[in-house]
């Protein structure tokens, strides 16, 4: 039985392979405990977008997991870049990972394996296809409680998606596209690979805690704050999320992405709302701004 | 640089391999979402132990998990023997894995996978070793809370680990053997891998939520009720934990094992427990009976 592969390259045991090649044992702790943590950038017209965001938070991850990655920021641009160039894409999704690796005796002890580091360029994916966009998404509100940072921080990008994965399905059955998950306060927090925001009054708000520090979030601030817009970072109730008058996701995977509809609430008049517009056309104007962005073949 | 793997061999797309062959693809959802369920069951000279228990338990997982395990328990059963007897062990840990799979384009749909079946066997583990059981564990009550069942079904046995092993990290800084985790209200709940009793008044007691129903719990309770010990499923607290006169922790890897120290407090005499040592040595008894094993060679 022949597998089916996406197109892509990816960088293991310091050499570049196919995606295909790309393979990790069974007996990693990265996949026997989810004992990982990760972190995905994007590639747009050959550019990485705010990559030292998501290597700084990816340093911080290994940090925070005890298994801080060897691998050098100039070192680690240069695998990224070169798995995007091995693959030949104008546009990526490139993700770095670290796993706890594995014990050769399968000792139990953490500390007894030899930490993973894995990458790979896959071609860019979106959240809510481009042709889409404009209709803007139908989001359920899970009842399912996001895993607490009593448990797990989640400012440690992790794999631990179980939640996530049953309120897609949850969503599914209700005649939903996706689902935003809730605290134990019955306050919204974030869905599979996006972090949320509400606009109302000229103002927006996001969650401040229970959630990934989402680096396409930090950008959604950055840009409400040139356009002179305040963003407040608290909690969200479900009943503020859904009279809300605008309303978005934010993810590497696709960037800005507008809700118009909430648990079968229409969001204000259904339309992309005005801010939200013009929160997404700066966020790809931001995409060949050297500020913002650093040319691959630079990296190599 | 050449990987060195435990002794092994599992089996995969159809085919039985040696361990260090069995490797997924990193963009498998069961990695890259943790999105995935398993099994583990052992054998003991050259049988397995309850095995149908843990099959049971495997087929209701993946269901909950909307991808319901295709092979039939015959052949389950005969591929979880084959891996045994190709890698030639007497004694065997042996997991059966069912992931969500990968979905060729990488669509970010859970349902547009194809779920992956993975078995293997490794040579017989143990949270503690057999030269160490006399003395017991030396358990820390964690900081650290217990993934929440609202969030990850605890009885969908799941790779949702980082609490757990941020709680042996806390352990091991504080100078403990393992950790035991908490709920939201410092009931005590399990440890990486194991389940928990507490014994006093010649009665167990056991936490009844937020927990794997494991399989050796599940022996311990049938094997405490042969000798008429009574067994409730209810909250323990820390105090009360604490202050156990015996205590010990259920695991498929190694049974029951003793625990003489809860958070730096001595259980009893610090020695094993009487009621302990009579369900171990029950526990090792029942490993030749018919009713409670099977034999490899009768699977294959």
């Amino acid at each position: 039985m022949k597998e089916k592969f996406p197109k892509g390259a990816a960088w293991m045991n310091g050499q570049f392979i196919d995606i295909s090649e790309a393979k990790i044992s069974v007996l990693d702790w990265g996949f026997l405990r989810s004992d990982a943590t990760y972190d995905v950038v994007h590639v747009w017209n050959k550019r990485f977008f705010r990559l030292d965001h998501h290597i700084d938070r990816f340093y911080a991850s290994t940090k925070k997991l005890r298994m801080p990655c060897k691998i050098k920021r100039n070192e680690l641009k240069s695998i990224l870049a070169g798995c995007v160039k091995k693959a030949g894409f104008e546009n990526s999704y490139v993700e770095m990972i670290q796993t706890r690796g594995m014990s050769p005796t399968f000792d139990r002890d953490p500390r007894k394996s030899v930490p993973r580091f894995i990458a790979f360029a896959i071609p860019f994916g979106w959240i809510l296809e481009p042709k889409k966009i404009n209709k803007g998404m139908d989001l359920a509100i899970s009842k399912i409680k996001r895993i607490s940072p009593d448990s797990v921080d989640p400012r440690v990008k992790n794999y631990h998606w179980l939640d996530l994965v049953n309120g897609m399905y949850e969503a599914y059955d209700r005649g939903h596209y996706t689902a935003v998950l809730i605290d134990e306060n019955s306050n919204v927090l974030e869905g599979p690979g996006f972090n949320i925001f509400s606009v109302s009054s000229n103002k927006l708000i996001t969650p401040d805690k229970g959630v990934l520090e989402g680096v396409t979030r930090q950008t959604a601030i950055d840009l409400a704050m040139e356009i002179n817009i305040p963003v407040t970072k608290k909690s969200i109730s479900t009943e503020e999320f859904k009279n809300s008058e605008e309303a978005f996701a934010t993810s590497t995977a696709g960037g800005i992405i507008p809700i118009t509809k909430i648990d079968g609430k229409v969001v204000g008049n259904g339309k992309v709302g005005e801010i939200t517009q013009t929160i997404i056309e700066l966020y790809w104007e931001k995409h060949n701004h050297p500020d913002w962005t650093e040319d691959i073949n630079d990296l190599l």
